[in-house]
């Protein structure tokens, strides 16, 4: 049968909260969308509903652009946020710089400035590692900065951190842009509302993932300082980020936060993540890497049992050098999932 | 409810195909898809599923790159089809030219050559108008003929006029696209499989709709002719059409495809065209403009009428100086519809 | 000797004004600016002479941006003038769409919407044709009229064309850019001052031409009105167009501005060209094409002829299909020249 | 009078080689290509010339592309050298990345791979950092190599260590740059023929740079290995760097390349630099920075002793955080200009 499944539904593993599929209630929002006739490109009930929501978790000022993917958001965001001449602070391990193959400079002809950090965050000290040379035409003019949280290392800013570093920022003119692939995650690590680490702290401009957080597709540019992204609904356009039937990615994110389901999702991978972390975290030889804060675990373990363990469960090494590896958890790793995880690295560790 | 219909499913018009929604073979797809993990950006069973089907359809050599929407799929073929130097041969109604807000520029920093044509379709001698000035350091280099099939204008290429077309752009040393936003129409309209006027005669890579077709979204680009697209999963990825969640869009295109879906559907949408040109072809005051062959019907039509007939039916005027309209059909289209709609133009160019 | 002549500098011919050398009072003034050190990139004292220069021929608010040649000072002006979602109205016969190998495309993602005229210029309703869906977010954006002055065609606007032009630009929320690669041409032969042309009728941002009015080479962005091209020192730099020993560009627009050389080479080569004209006009089939009103004359002749010309006189078959050849003058062509060439011409034509 | 001067012809300073003017056998050359008609666009019997000259310094199969200036020859070289996909790796001191206005990616859309040096010089180790992730889509690909020599940072690459760089790049599948904006100081420096450290090495394109080494402008893109940079003389143009007067050009680099003009002048520039280094090099308090291998001497010493400095000779700081200074010697420094400095360094640092 055309409808027919052609893969095991009951294997999970820790690779990436990409592999996870779509949560049931977001599923039947699609079909609840579904019949009919709507306007297309986002004159339809469902995305005008989705202000509504938009605006009722990031304050009255806030205008929500639904865009397709994470790399869509973060492009379109800084496109709109940046003149031709602008340039962009991020951290070396940013999305934007390692992983989107060179959008933002061959999409957006931004110019990007990576500062080396120990936990994916930047601080106002290492903005200034680049945001300099103001008034030189010999530089792209540093005007955003650009940050990630959670970050790409399963750290979350506090929101002091991030008051300080919006506040700085701005002091230099420059917009702060937040890629929010697991935004979600962050709310639930901090245990604050969404608006308290974004619109109250200063964020211009926020890339609201919907993905990782349990939806089939989907990411939406939040415009939370209205002058900060000028013709952003042009540049979603240009930049092939405009859905046709846009009530489809809409109703999507109905779901998600028109009830609590996007925080219950993401505390739950975030419980896994930590619930791993616990389980491994006194084996000899495990070194689990920075603080586990979000839906992923790092650590470094000898290569000859990370190969073990990936023929068991899937995982990716993030560092050939080091030999640090990745864990993720999501809204549908369970429990048992962890355990069972946790109990094979014990073998394999102790196998040597 | 989160998953609860926010529009009256029963209200469809004849404003455009994107208005239409999913078919439930398309969205019972999606839902086989789901549950346990999978592999993302392509590395699904799925996705795996979907090169078989476009070889079924296309010829062993096709190669098969899901994409987000239209734009992106013509703009990520044409990038990866042209050097840095390269100019595109269109015509001027094409959906490149006026409907993508300038991405091909902008992204892919191409140079459109656009031609007048009385149909949207081109011709070798069109082509003749713009591909020219080969080895002229002054002139972006003419690499690609881009067609849209069926047109914009809702008219077909016949299988000759494409042999025609490709063995001219090949003699010139140029490529060929078929933006094919509506391929399946053309197949329904031609009455022949897919690759009668894709690979069979010549076409090197295709945007291969199915949005329109009465997916969620999704397209593909389709390359036919291996040494056409270098770097094409390069530039899916720097042109931000890469989904992660990958098996969601390709087993829509499993549902499409892996059946008649794909042509019962266009068949029924042109059929609907048709019986709605037999319904107001002969009114007196309405002239239905160029040969009907895939689901739109154009018509010029009295201003005031259209004004009236657009309180009552949603569809758009196409050129606002001579009062030309545009009416299409989809999957959804009922003979009711189509009726239904008939009898009030037949009314309001009664009322005068 | 490495300084030695390697051509015979008594041989001219009507192809370009860009085959033409430096005028000797130039030349001087790049060896008068040599010896010392002086700043670089702008902070010179000949470039801050300049700025007078350019203030006094176009008034107090104008700022001059020295460049290579016109095709950067082109796309530097409009990269100024548009935002990332912007497009570019423009005639068919622009420098701008035919002879910048996609520069505007492809450095400034500009999208160019090009209009057919019968003679380079533009008007208020030919302007209409492609300025229009504003707020259509489907369609780039229209934010500049750019016209060229003297047309590529060997036209000129007249002061009453240009300031409808530029109000009706201005109406439609438009900026207006004027390629002045032959501006002098256009001051001597409509024979009033630089500005009452541009300044005074609107013109927003001028590419003013040095290179095919006796400089080595030199180009300057005049940005005339102050609000219209925000960054364009950064575009500059970016766009590859800001010389280091800026000096030396700088020296030669003060000789040809700080006297009259640049109306007197103007005048004269436009002379040059009215004298061609007279002398050919009545040859019974030599037909002069549009008003000779610069210094170009534009003709068709049997192509027989033109291949025999040819080989005694350099200049470009300008339309392969219509036999229409293009001949130039410039500073340094006599009366002499002139008159040998209209010799030949009667000779050949003579010949059949 | 238009031709006259409005500068001291008499000062110097040590801030950059682009301060100094233009040598006058160059000025001899310019003036000795002027005069009557030469075709435009570098159809011209001094370009014809140059090629004859840069093949006898670089193999008969280099082809010389005169470009304005610097920047302009980097950004043409490396798009012509990389795909769309593709990302270069320099260092992150080098021009490319720092001081042309983002104009790589904002022009070209490179990606560019920057890796901190302690000398301005990559190794085979340090190309290792960025030049991974091939074959991985997510991954902009690293194709080019882009070395600078001599170093932003004054020091020269040895012949080996260029042998070393070029055969790892190689073995890698990517492709040597050498921005040679000071390559005439580097075989002054090194004591060999300009191909022995570059078509001998296996350089594969090069930017030749004329201003520095006392030319007006320009600078040469030379394809060194034919297969490396398809397309170039359409990439020079689309990238607004074509001179229409190319006989001006190309008739400076004659006077440069004929004689021995080019290495006179650097290795004069590279002696002054040496005797300005043992000048100062014992003075307590003045740390000079790497070795002195070309034009360029850097040293930190006390800011107030700089702040002095700076009153009576221009020079910039390098770094405000460390106090360091450059100080750029050129084919005019005098021994006596180098005397005077330094002993107005040996003055200011006695006042303490």
């Amino acid at each position: 049968m055309t409808g027919g499944q052609r893969h095991d539904a009951g294997v999970r593993g820790f690779a990436s909260d990409n592999y996870s599929g779509v949560h049931p209630e977001v599923l039947a929002a699609i079909a609840g969308a579904n019949g009919g006739h709507q306007a297309s490109y986002g004159d339809d009930v469902y995305t005008e509903h989705l202000q509504e929501l938009f605006r009722s978790h990031f304050g009255p000022q806030a205008a929500a652009y639904p865009v397709f993917n994470g790399t869509g958001a973060n492009v379109v965001s800084l496109q709109a946020m940046t003149t031709r001449w602008g340039s962009v602070v991020c951290t070396y391990s940013a999305h934007i710089y390692v992983d989107e193959c060179g959008a933002p400079e061959k999409m957006g002809g931004l110019k990007l400035l990576p500062v080396r950090t120990p936990d994916g965050k930047l601080t106002p000290d290492l903005v200034d590692v680049e945001a300099r040379g103001f008034d030189d035409v010999h530089r792209a003019q540093p005007q955003v900065v650009s940050l990630t949280q959670t970050t790409e290392l399963g750290t979350a800013y506090s929101v002091e951190e991030l008051t300080a570093l919006c506040e700085h920022a701005h002091s230099l003119g420059m917009k702060v842009h937040m890629d929010g692939a697991r935004v979600s995650n962050a709310a639930a690590s901090l245990g604050v509302p969404l608006r308290a680490f974004t619109t109250d702290v200063g964020v211009d401009v926020l890339s609201y993932g919907g993905t990782k957080n349990g939806l089939l597709l989907g990411e939406v540019v939040v415009v939370l300082n209205p002058d900060a992204a000028p013709g952003v609904e042009y540049v979603r356009k240009s930049s092939m980020q405009l859905t046709s039937k846009m009530r489809f990615v809409s109703a999507q994110f109905g779901a998600l936060l028109g009830s609590d389901l996007w925080l219950t999702s993401a505390t739950h991978a975030n419980d896994m993540a930590r619930r791993l972390e616990a389980a491994v975290r006194d084996i000899d030889g495990v070194e689990v890497q920075r603080p586990v804060q979000a839906n992923a675990v790092f650590a470094v373990l000898p290569k000859a049992v990370t190969a073990r363990l990936q023929k068991r469960f899937k995982f990716y090494t993030w560092d050939e050098a080091t030999g640090e590896v990745r864990w993720m958890t999501t809204f549908d790793t369970t429990e048992q999932d962890v355990d069972a995880f946790a109990a094979a690295i014990h073998e394999e560790m102790a196998a040597g």
